[in-house]
């Protein structure tokens, strides 16, 4: 005999292919102990039987259905059509595979008129019976009985209307009668005949019925959408009902095992004595804390903090519960992974792993790396009043008070003089580069995640709003206008760059720190992953800061920022705009010992670890100035003229602007992305790469010396082809070398390249021949591969085809894996099988990235790198990526 | 006993391996029985031989060389050593592998104080014999004894100071000898021995020099970069001197078996009676045509007749031929094949597969493409005197004069007035192609090949000079200087885009034709080629051109050159600042029958072929006003408002042009290459290519009722994700059945897509799934593979690049094999895996350039595309790609 029906709880393994997965679930938490209320499972072999019988339960079935029913009457003391103490249960579907939604369910099935009574009497609430009635009658007519929807939502609002109410909720017990009286006519008017009362058919027709719903329609298109096979067959779930409303021995709540705010290992959560768990949702009655249950029923209390250890000890994580207490008996009717703040997931996973419940495998899956960034940075005081303004994009997290700003030069000149400030502008360019780094934080009114502001203010760690459409400035007039606020320039705001917040006046933050739970999960995860973790710094104080946080070295530290630093602006457009060699090279000379000194600190706050260097890499027309505005000069002073022939002053400065003005178009591009920058600078102008070259190796010289162990790594930029990579090569080799014998100290040599044109990858064969190491500039490469210009892309139509789905995600937020990644795995081979201890790794932004971050460890890189506050994520990341578990 | 020693004439097979390549060629030539001074060849083995021997001629090779020195005596009448009848010979290397310049040569070996004086007499030139003989003794004492040069320099200079002269030719028969006598003390002197005076001595000294010149430094390290065995070993090629100088049955000259300017198969060169080669370089005598030898020496030039003859057959080619007659014996000295115009290279090709002398396989491939160029464009008469004025690039080859304008809307006025105009601009912009479109030719003072002007140019075929340096252009006051001298606007230049020149008025210019000898070549090729060949037209003349070219289709029908028709812009314009979608729809509806109009003529023209017609593709604001412009007239008229208050009128202009700028500035991309532009349009504005794709089948539609045949093929640019051409191609579905719906006739479709954006090559597998298609756009990918921006890189770097060889080519010239290829080589394997029917072709300029097209044929293209002016070039290079000869 075929046994087509297993009893929870009961002693056979939980078998999801036969028990279905809901069934077989209720089977392992019976099995284990837990107070669920019991119940029976139809297999799937019942369903393809049921089908082959053409749409009948066979007389094996139906005789094992009574007896597993008379079996259920016994162990609820419950009788099945017994008007004294009805059985009631619920009939579910459950496939082998999860369909959420996709088949049906039927609860309170047992109810007929007469046990409708005992239903009221059991739980004194006469209103809750007859609601449950009729909503049995409406679900059985519409799932078993096929009524349309409609007839009985008409009929219900049909008798509203004649009580003059508009709320369910408002009916009284006799309206609902009136209710029933009307749905049971309607259907014996649809289906020709009586709605059964009997139990015992109401339950086989409902299982018969959920059988029929694995080939409902919208069941088969979603199998075939999600390659599910259509012969798996669904299993049917038949559980005794339980309530909490049949008196003061009876109640509903919710918990969880563990504090989901600060995962303070105590159960946590409220409940309602007489109540079901509408009552609890409805928010008419006031829930007590769980605490309370301790003194009202002491006995249930116990067994419920022992349930609660015990779902913990056997799903191994905090649970969120939702339990019904029926005349003394603890019953749970659902429970479930609790969610967690990003500090109570951290405690929680850490204190699981002290108390021997989980390995720190586990505690290290358990923690979403996304969620360090919350701890990372100050934050706006969850606790204090705020006046929020308007919202932006959240492009950089992290909080920050100040005075409005609306230029880079004032935001410089006020950060000097002490003041804390927010620029605001409508956009920002590399120009605006030392207002950005005097600025506590940024608020832009145009661009997205990926503008210029954003992209700076992550790396540099720096609260940034974006795109916030409700900012207008009227920079000449020094106001904006902020949702219907006007500011003024000096007036203080805030932003909150974790949620795009921007708040009037000063708020109170709450700083970051690496608490000691982190230290120890990150501890736990430097254990396990085997992808190295670097920052990208251009300053000691950052690099400090990355070392603090576990960067075991620097990935990208890009030099340009120390050309934009305002005392060397004029030097460096000196040397862009020399005449000749000469003046070249005395500007160049004037530069050799600040660079020197910003190696030497970097390499010194680094000591020991490695540090990649990058040579200049921004096309040199950055450094000047900007040539609409030097358009509007020369015209404004030509007509200025035309008034006023006689004024010397402005003819000089006609003069003066004109040949500026000529010296930046012959340097402007129209398309700087892809123009003359990175080693092609270095081609075309060796003298200025030389320069850096000089001060990395005699910043390190001299650490040598003072008896540090400096590793600078120098990377080219923008190498297309090998024969770019083998020319600047030389040039290092040939300037090392001379360091050397000057200085007399040996210095470690190393020379690799960015892989951020298309061309590199595509010859990485080639390229390896020359570079020990490789970074996947993921930006540009991605720039490059999609044919994008994040600059122009996000503005004008990449959020439209993120929003509209064309492309799955922003693909400089998260690594295209088709199509970079393709590129990325041909690199690596290609260049793997030439040079096979060749070090790779990634500096794009991706390297923050949780889901690039598992990309990039199976691609094999060496290391990630990204910004210093995104370092404990990337730990974490690459921890999670080792264990194989999915981003 | 070895055979160490090969006689020519002779009967061995001539063994390249064996002789060397240049004893292999004397041989062959000698055994086809053409007038070679007669001689002997040492073998390679013999070089082993030699060294294994120590450096040491066997005995049996030295019995050898005896033998046939005395052969060689009996075969030329003379005698080694024999003051009155000297034999002289040449010694020269020869290794299987040629190695020019490499190895030694010794020449008038055999000289000594008797035999010089019998050469003096036999040749009535004491001066001539001396001569001979120092310059033997220098050249023997450097290849042979290892004397420096230097000091029978200084000797030499010594005796000219003595004589008062700078030249050697000045020096008289006294003078040679009285050097000869110090060069003989040089020898003395350095090598403690006298000169060797023994004609046999002098032969295996040098034979020995020889075979140890296998193993100097230049010549082992150019094995080493060649990659050439060292074992190979040279051979060494003995052979009797002839002399043209010895009286007036003696003469030299040079020839061409055919006439190689016009291709005419007549002999055609010319020759000195009693002469040597040098006099006739020296130019001091007049040479003779080559006709008068019949006069002078009859019978000498009925044997020169059948020995051009001979060579023709023997080589199959015409030759260029050195020739000496001695004595009333005619010898050939060299024999190669002949250099020739375009025109005579396909005349003789023709006539020699008529002759029977070739197959038409063999005068496919003796024709080079690139020379067809010369023929396909109006050329300057090169008989007409001119005044040239400077030299520029030369970036689209033709010829044009015409009235000086320097801005485009000038252009456009003169050219609708009737004149022949040429636009003179610093570099054009898109902007201006209504000018290039109305001018005759283009000139540009600053860009290179590959700058708009010189693309947009080519595409067109109208010839363009670009980059020249000695133009400067003073726009406002309407003149400009090239080089020395000053013109204005209206003044009439000619320039020649084939040659870079810029000249002075008007010049007579010659038409191109497609001749007969060209029409059948091919055809021909035509027969042998498996490569199409389509043109790049975007209106209906062009698509005539090309089709007449022997054009099998439209590869690239661009649709924006219709949008700049002047007519037409301030629609376009009016459609992309429209403030509502019922205004875009207004101004599209106004463009919708325009664009029909276009496609029909083009279709029409192409009845029955192919025609890829591109969708739109630039950034909207190519149509709009320019920024910079804009910013200047804002400023202006700003300032002038500071003085005059009260100018509504300037108020009012000031707000129109604020509006403008407003939304020129939000169009305004930083790298509009990668910016907003092609299928990105489509997606975001698919009103557009909606009404793109409706003129097209609209068109499509008449000329089928009309009962034509026309095949449009609908091309989405710039698609990198497949989803964005799932949708375009949704679209065009769409609309194609609609048309066909409202208009009952059925018109072909066919959807496909540029892969022009490396990630669309990397991802061809998916986007094969939804294209009919592939076109390669080269031009861009090859952009975006190596991060170029051709706009930029041509004036900033890249012309440094390829003079300094950092890149073996301009990649936007010829198609960069190793990065684009590969990419390109990824698409099709993964294309044509997915949809082994796809279409494959390339758009781009290399479809024009001989070497791509061989690669395009290697890589299994379906076609390539190119300027109508090229197709023949195209067809040619094809068929030569499948005759599999190396590009």
């Amino acid at each position: 005999m075929t046994k087509w029906v297993y009893r929870f709880p009961g002693d056979d393994p939980a078998d999801k292919m036969l028990l279905g997965g809901k069934g077989a679930n209720l089977a392992e938490m019976a099995r284990a102990g837990l107070p669920v209320p019991p119940g029976f499972t139809l297999t799937t072999a019942a369903c393809h039987a049921y089908r082959q019988a053409g749409g009948r339960l066979t007389d094996e079935m139906l005789e094992q259905v009574s007896a597993a029913i008379a079996w259920l009457e016994r162990e609820t003391g419950k009788g099945f059509g017994d008007p004294a103490n009805p059985l009631l249960v619920s009939v579910r579907s459950g496939a082998p595979i999860s369909m959420p939604g996709m088949m049906d369910t039927v609860l309170n099935l047992g109810l007929n008129e007469d046990t409708v009574e005992g239903l009221a009497r059991r739980t004194d609430n006469a209103r809750f019976a007859y609601d449950c009635y009729r909503r049995f009658i409406q679900m059985f007519g519409d799932v078993v009985l096929g009524i349309p929807h409609y007839l009985f939502e008409q009929a219900l609002d049909k008798v509203k209307q004649r009580r003059g109410v508009t709320e369910d909720q408002q009916l009284t017990a006799e309206d609902l009668q009136d209710v029933i009286q009307q749905y049971l006519r309607i259907v014996e008017r649809e289906v020709g005949r009586a709605f059964p009362r009997q139990p015992r058919e109401q339950l086989e027709m409902a299982i018969g019925a959920v059988f029929r719903s694995w080939d409902n329609q919208r069941a088969v298109v979603y199998r075939r959408i999600h390659r599910i096979p259509d012969d798996l067959g669904t299993a049917v779930n038949v559980q005794s009902m339980v309530f909490g409303n049949m008196g003061d021995d009876s109640g509903t709540g919710v918990a969880f095992t563990r504090n989901p705010s600060t995962g303070e290992p105590v159960v946590f959560g409220e409940y309602l004595t007489n109540a079901q768990g509408e009552d609890v949702v409805a928010g008419i009655r006031t829930p007590q804390p769980i605490a309370r249950l301790a003194e009202e029923m002491p006995a249930i209390y116990e067994q419920f903090l022992r349930v609660c250890q015990q779902l913990e000890q056997h799903y191994r994580d905090a649970q969120d519960i939702e339990f019904t207490i029926e005349r003394g008996r603890l019953y749970l009717l659902q429970t479930r992974s609790a969610k967690r703040t990003a500090q109570a997931a951290l405690r929680i996973a850490v204190d699981m792993v002290n108390e021997g419940l989980i390995t720190r495998h586990e505690a290290v899956q358990r923690v979403e790396p996304e969620a360090l960034d919350q701890l990372l940075h100050p934050r706006i005081d969850p606790d204090a009043p705020v006046t929020e303004l308007a919202r932006g994009l959240p492009a950089s997290p992290g909080a920050a008070s100040g005075r409005i700003v609306f230029d880079a030069d004032t935001a410089q000149q006020r950060a000097q003089a002490g003041e804390s400030v927010i620029l605001v502008r409508t956009e920002t360019t590399p120009e605006d580069i030392h207002g950005i780094v005097a600025a506590r934080g940024i608020l832009t009114s145009r661009g997205g995640m990926t503008s210029h502001a954003a992209v700076v203010a992550r790396g540099m760690g720096k609260p940034c709003v974006c795109g916030c459409d409700a900012l207008e400035i009227f920079e000449k007039d020094g106001r904006c206008r902020i949702g219907e606020t006007w500011l003024q320039e000096g007036d203080v705001i805030s932003i909150d760059g974790a949620t795009g917040r921007v708040l009037l006046g000063e708020v109170p933050q709450i700083e970051p720190e690496l608490s000691e739970d982190l230290e120890r999960l990150l501890a736990w995860a430097d254990e396990i992953r085997t992808l190295g973790v670097r920052a990208n710094a251009d300053n000691p104080e950052d690099a400090a800061k990355a070392r603090a946080f576990g960067a075991g070295g620097i990935g990208l530290c890009r030099t340009e920022h120390m050309f934009m630093d305002p005392v060397r602006v004029p030097i460096v457009q000196r040397m862009i705009l020399a005449a000749t060699p000469d003046e070249r090279a005395a500007a160049l000379e004037e530069l050799l010992p600040m660079q020197r000194g910003d190696f030497y600190g970097i390499l010194k706050a680094m000591d020991g670890l490695p540090v990649t260097i990058r040579l200049l890499d921004p096309p040199l027309h950055e450094f000047l100035p900007n040539l609409e505005d030097l358009v509007a000069r020369e015209a404004a002073l030509r007509v200025r003229l035309e008034y006023e022939a006689d004024r010397a002053d402005l003819r000089a400065e006609l003069r003066q602007v004109e040949t500026l003005l000529a010296k930046v178009r012959r340097l402007h591009e129209l398309n700087p992305m892809l123009g003359h920058r990175g080693c092609r600078l270095g081609i075309t102008f060796p003298e200025v790469y030389e320069m850096q070259v000089r001060a990395i190796y005699e910043a390190a010289a001299q650490l040598v010396r003072e008896g540090y162990h400096p590793q600078p790594e120098v990377m080219i930029p923008l190498v297309g082809h090998v024969e770019e990579l083998r020319r600047m090569r030389a040039l290092v080799e040939r300037v090392h070398a001379e360091v050397q014998a000057t200085t007399g100290v040996e210095v470690p040599l190393s020379v690799g390249t960015m892989i951020e044109i298309p061309r590199a990858a595509v010859t990485a064969d080639e390229i390896a021949e020359c570079a020990e190491f490789f970074s996947f500039g993921t930006n540009d490469l991605t720039q490059t591969t999609f044919g994008f210009s994040r600059d122009d892309a996000e503005g004008k139509f990449l959020h439209v085809y993120v929003e509209d789905k064309v492309l799955p995600e922003n693909p400089f937020a998260t690594l295209d894996q088709t199509g970079v990644g393709r590129l990325m795995a041909w690199a690596i081979r290609e260049g793997r099988r030439v040079r096979p201890e060749l070090k790779l790794g990634i500096c794009g932004e991706h390297g923050g990235d949780k889901r690039s971050i598992h990309f990039c460890h199976e691609l094999g890189l060496t290391y990630v790198s990204c910004s210093p506050y995104r370092v404990p994520l990337a730990r974490l990341a690459a921890a999670q990526a080792a264990l194989g578990g999915r981003a």
